[in-house]
């Protein structure tokens, strides 16, 4: 049985795979898992039927069967616990590919997320040009910090795992703000990341709904 | 063996449980998994030898033999795995208990540090009073939605989990601001979190470590 999730039946970034379904089908394209997608319009996603499924309100959704999830980070986990190829065989390896999971929601997205929505929350206000800096010298701190630990490497902990899949998607959000090309290497590890047959097929995927609607 | 976890010398909230060693201590009490404590200085936490073990320079980390892990939630997650306790048996339970740790961390966590940071690093700014009010109102709509999600379960998925080991010690970081109280439901939920043995021995031992610095 496939799964299915949901994705914006709108996106807001017109296409360039930044909607946190793009963590799903990445991770599903990764693995071959074929799967299902119900799109969902803003308004639905904060009605009753959508709650029930996501009780904040927002995309992605899994269902499969009777298990129903939300969290685009569980439900990377969830893929990679059941399949091969989103987390090495190694226990110590695992775990800490995990690590990188938490790493990635945690402490690498919240200020990227802060920076993405001033411009949407704050645009307005007196405040908003002087503490748009604030926010950058924030993102720039973490993105120093993970690039002194990537170094030169490939993949955050020698082969690529869910845990460089949502680092990527994280990473990503920063698109077109030129702040991911103050640290080259880890504007070629996003890179690599784009790079991977299954990335190019989920990014399709999801940007194809975008052209069919307009 | 028993793993090592780090925690402040000097913890920035005097021993009221707010560091996220806390959630750490909280877990292993729980499974009744005896640990060491190494103390770092926030100088000894940004020089090299602490960022080989957390390239953000934080606390806490946890080593065990040769695995060394870093991000409180991955922590959480490798003890959950190991032991019994914190993550139920069925396959399906399980995979939404992991649904609230992500959920905890990566929606409910972020506007609550957001509002919680504000003072230390914009207090002096002009736009702090007017600001303030809209993280505020930010963290009250995260709320809004867990309260009626939880409902009046005694816990987020049937029985307790490591998602609301998580989701009390995020909730947690609101004490003092009042804004739990508008929340009768998540009150008890929290105070449901911190009536646990388990709970006080975690709370006890890091209280312990910052009265002996006095």
């Amino acid at each position: 049985m496939s799964p299915t999730i949901t994705a914006f039946e709108q996106s807001p970034d017109h296409g360039k795979g930044q909607a946190r379904d793009m963590r799903i089908r990445w991770a599903l394209e990764e693995v071959g898992q074929p799967y299902d997608v119900r799109l969902v319009s803003f308004k639905a996603m904060k009605e009753p039927a959508h709650r029930a499924l996501h009780p904040f309100g927002q995309i992605p959704t899994y269902e499969e069967g009777d298990l129903a999830l939300f969290e685009s980070g569980a439900i990377v986990f969830h893929i990679a616990e059941r399949h091969v190829g989103l987390l090495p065989d190694d226990a110590n390896a695992r775990a800490r590919a995990v690590t990188w999971m938490f790493a990635a929601l945690n402490t690498v997205e919240p200020p990227i997320v802060e920076r993405e929505q001033a411009p949407y929350l704050e645009r307005d206000k007196a405040w908003y040009d002087e503490r748009l800096p604030l926010l950058e010298d924030r993102v720039r701190g973490r993105l120093n910090e993970l690039s002194n630990r990537l170094g030169d490497a490939d993949w955050l902990d020698n082969t690529f795992s869910a845990g460089d899949l949502l680092m990527v998607t994280v990473l990503r959000r920063l698109n077109g703000s030129g702040m991911l090309d103050e640290f080259p290497n880890l504007s070629a590890y996003v890179a690599r990341g784009e790079a991977r047959p299954a990335f190019k097929r989920a990014f399709d995927a999801q940007l194809a709904i975008w052209q069919a609607r307009q």
